[in-house]
């Protein structure tokens, strides 16, 4: 199984592009659209919301991932491996969330090179293919990337939290995810945004309508929602906002 | 076959991850996205909806709906079997059309939980797991639902009419759904939506340029459309407004 | 492997139909959705889109492709094939690049009639079966449709220009797409829109942050984009608008 994870929005034929090459060159392997409104141009949030989405990610799954404002710059096109599921995109830090969370995990450069490759669009001539590629149990030419990159200064998501105190999603029920996973914080905490101070209800149904509050997302993230209504709209929070736990 | 019908939106990972469940529980199984704007959290409207796209379904496919705002609380999951294709989401009412205008309908109570359920997401962690499992001809631990449960008083949906008298969807076109089936109705007759009175157009081009009329739509359901307009644009028509057929 | 292109919308059910269709009539062949925000019901600049498109179709591919305004009126339901791929669709011209492209090309009327026909969705009742017929290798009732028909006046898109000097697609990051293939175009020449002169840049990253520039899309085309903002909104251009090269 591929999961597909982008931020080229749903407009426009990409989506399409990226699915036709891997249902040409893999087409005995299903493939998902995971997500298409990934932070836009934005690996750095990207990559927690991926990093949730991965824990479901069955063992030999393989995951095409592009959130990829350097395209045609000097980042490496890379293959992550984290407790045997495989990772394909850009070397931008999307998989630096992923990859710190798993047991085993291993990166490669991509050394391999298509014969004709576009210069804006590197996920429809170069990753999807060698995610076709490794989905079929396949391999391209690759360097090692050993413990010496991860600890490598300047790496591009080195210097990442390992969870983020941040507003990273709004889902188009208004919905407000964080980088935090939820697990982490007693039920009795609030959640501080700007002025705003929520409490934790385990569900909608739990809060009263117009009612703002925190709760475990379906991902395992800290979110904010409002029984009935939109969070986004009603406290007026937007994408990178930092929030704070108090107890 | 498995359709899915659902109020989640395009955007964000939830539709994925339904799809994900499907593909690993039911990899031999076709899945189709039927549609996923389905009136949000109004199971009454999307059941006329529904029902009128069911229509083309073919004996033995599954359909996997979920308009769910009650997700959480104490509505039922339930499988719903009508003429041979079999239903599986909430007992909402969702499913109330579908089932009253069936020659052969039974329900069941899902009794079947999986390991771990969200408090938010029944649809990946119940809904999906159950979908797959009756596209292969499994079954889950379930409960019959007798005639008992459907003459039960407040039943949801128990009460809804047969038809709608009601605006129920506006698409990217701006064309203006009805719940009423066009069939029942004779082509001289006018609809009356507040002041506006339409007239009968087997097709756009049969209407002049900016013409509002009524006509049949591919769902079967009657329709306020313009020739080369919006009529929800032009004659200010939102979902939920009543509509009269006047001879 | 059938690939779909049309100017539904992802709103509302219409694609999934189509989907549902091609699913139940060619199971074994894999569809891909490529497109489905062509210009709206403007067969003329989605032809220049679908062409640049098609270029990637492998031997053997069918195209259901759906841009018909005429639905219901006269222009007659085709296959047209080129260089050994199918395209199945409205003989409105949707298919005149494509096949003035191409180096073999043939033209057919589908006489074929479904069972049941709708007035308005002849993508799902007419078109749809007929790729999958086709994708499996299988043919409908045809007439051929010989030089006569190309040389016909007044057939739909006889006299549309080889490319096209004009903005006909704007995607979701707002970079402004043009009917020029851009291979013809000398990197030294300045691209006209307006008041507005553009600039060569091979990729975003040779622009600077804020700065408008043409460059060849991935596509092929010769498109406008801002490195880091939204070429259309930028410089208030829409769909529809004539462009030039200055050397």
């Amino acid at each position: 199984m591929i999961y597909v994870f982008t931020d080229y929005g749903l407009e426009g034929p990409y989506v399409g592009q990226l699915r036709a090459v891997i249902a040409r060159e893999a087409p005995q392997v299903s493939a998902i659209d995971l997500m298409h409104d990934a932070p836009r141009q934005d690996p750095r949030r990207a990559a927690y919301i991926l990093a949730a989405l991965a824990t479901e990610f069955p063992a030999g799954s393989v995951c095409l991932a592009v959130v990829d404002p350097g395209v045609g710059g000097k980042r490496p096109p890379v293959i992550v491996s984290a407790d045997g599921r495989r990772f394909v995109g850009p070397g931008d830090g999307l998989f630096e969330i992923v990859q710190r969370r798993a047991e085993q995990a291993h990166a490669w450069a991509i050394d391999w090179r298509p014969g004709h490759i576009s210069a804006s669009f590197h996920g429809r001539d170069l990753f999807a293919p060698v995610a076709a590629l490794v989905a079929k149990n396949g391999w391209p030419a690759c360097s090692a990337l050993g413990d010496g990159w991860r600890d490598e200064p300047g790496r591009p998501g080195g210097d990442w939290p390992d969870d983020l105190a941040e507003t990273i999603y709004i889902d188009g029920f208004g919905n407000v995810m964080t980088g935090l996973r939820a697990a982490a914080f007693d039920k009795g905490a609030k959640l501080a945004v700007g002025d705003n101070l929520f409490r934790y209800a385990r569900t909608f149904g739990d809060a009263a309508p117009g009612e703002g509050f925190w709760y475990e997302n379906s991902l395992g993230l800290l979110e904010i929602a409002v029984n009935g209504g939109s969070a986004a709209r009603q406290y007026g929070i937007g994408v990178g906002t930092a929030v704070a736990m108090r107890n």
